[in-house]
């Protein structure tokens, strides 16, 4: 099974470094904003980073509280930044892929996941693993490419638009064909595997996980006046959120 | 708030009822197949029918084992169908619109709804009531239009199609935006109401509810050879199916 680490690659990390670094993105927008929202409270609880790249948000739990942090990323160059920019007695950074999470031991009170996890083929087995790391009411929260996103074909545009240049739909093929789905995101070639909503949530409920909320974040109408080039969130959202619990016991 | 009953339009009605007769259609093929695949197992079990039509449904759920089955609709219309083509003395049908549930006295072991809430506007409410109604347990197995149809605004074409006139993608637009977004089907003006994924699985959650399983039906490869114009149930699909229970202990 091919475990993808695209983040190692020269172009790609150097684009990446750039596009976060600027004020005013998706990311900073709504995908940190809605993934805040959705943290329980972290005060001396076990957190796990799936994906956790160069550690901003490692840095960010342990400002909220919790006790022990450990990351993990595929990336090398990505854990170095880590390293020498968000280091922290409390958080543990290891050079992992999710794929080898069976060999990792330990108990957690929270597992998460920004934006990782449409990256990687073995779904389930990431589920399962995750299920058996968390502590009985445990919560696992991530967040992924929403599948309106991840099920873009590629062969045509994603957008049709009027004749100012307005997007005035996004155009939706092959949603329910599963696949490997390869982007292009400063390189070609960006391993990205689709799933359609039922997948997302079946591998969970069927794995013992109790879902617990749901996010497909939009701008607000403030938002949208201030950036009118996000209206188009509002026909197609960019990111899932899926907040669940393992819950063996009444709730 | 406005309860729509529309299968007492004349209009409606008729052409209704010349789609059902027609033996190729979405309901059987998909609808009908898919809620069945998701029937718990109803040998002795109290089932209520949201929205039971003419009751070919309710018949099932006897011949099913079901040991009493009662089914509501707002349409006195259908239910004279139901009482004179599926009749039986473990049948009650009730003329009911689903807004009025709160009325509702009784236990029951399964409640299901085929392809009704989405023209209901209070959905939460409908929630509420099915939880009270259910015993410890119960399952609530409902199909609805799938948010990607719901969504659609109507202003331009629902498809953009090849030069052949094969379907190529979907127009999606204003996904987002959860509204009363009424469909022309026969006569024009049916009350419809857009709800976005995750407002149709958080009402459950918040609600007490345990998702157990959620499907979005799409043809096999073998029927897509039998009845092409169905590839497009692959670019958008047409129903949702949520599954969940009402599960106050471990599961």
């Amino acid at each position: 099974m091919a475990k993808q680490n695209i983040f190692d690659n020269e172009t790609f990390f150097s684009e990446y470094q750039k596009l976060r670094e600027r004020e005013v993105n998706a990311n900073n927008l709504f995908e940190i904003p809605t993934l805040f929202s959705l943290l329980p409270d972290l005060k001396g609880k076990r957190v796990l980073d799936l994906g956790c790249g160069s550690g901003e948000r490692c840095m960010d739990y342990v400002k909220r509280g919790a006790s022990k942090v450990t990351g993990i990323d595929i990336s090398e160059k990505m854990l170095a930044v880590a390293k020498s920019e968000n280091s922290d007695e409390k958080i543990t950074y290891l050079n992992m892929p999710m794929e080898d999470l069976g060999s990792l031991e330990g108990e957690y009170d929270v597992v998460i996941s920004s934006l990782a996890l449409h990256y990687v083929e073995d779904y389930p087995g990431v589920v399962k693993n995750v299920y058996r790391l968390l502590c009985e009411g445990g919560i696992f929260l991530f967040s992924q490419e929403h599948p309106l996103s991840t099920c873009y074909s590629g062969n045509g545009d994603r957008w049709t638009r009027d004749e100012n240049g307005m997007k005035i739909h996004a155009n939706i093929a092959d949603y329910c064909v599963e696949r490997r789905n390869d982007s292009t995101w400063f390189v070609e070639g960006i391993q990205r595997y689709h799933r359609m909503f039922k997948t997302v949530i079946n591998t969970l409920a069927d794995n013992g996980f109790r879902i617990v909320k749901i996010d497909e974040p939009y701008p607000t109408e403030e938002l949208v006046k201030k950036y009118p080039e996000y209206y188009d969130l509002y026909h197609k959202p960019d990111f899932l959120f899926v907040k669940a619990a393992k819950n063996t016991v009444a709730v």
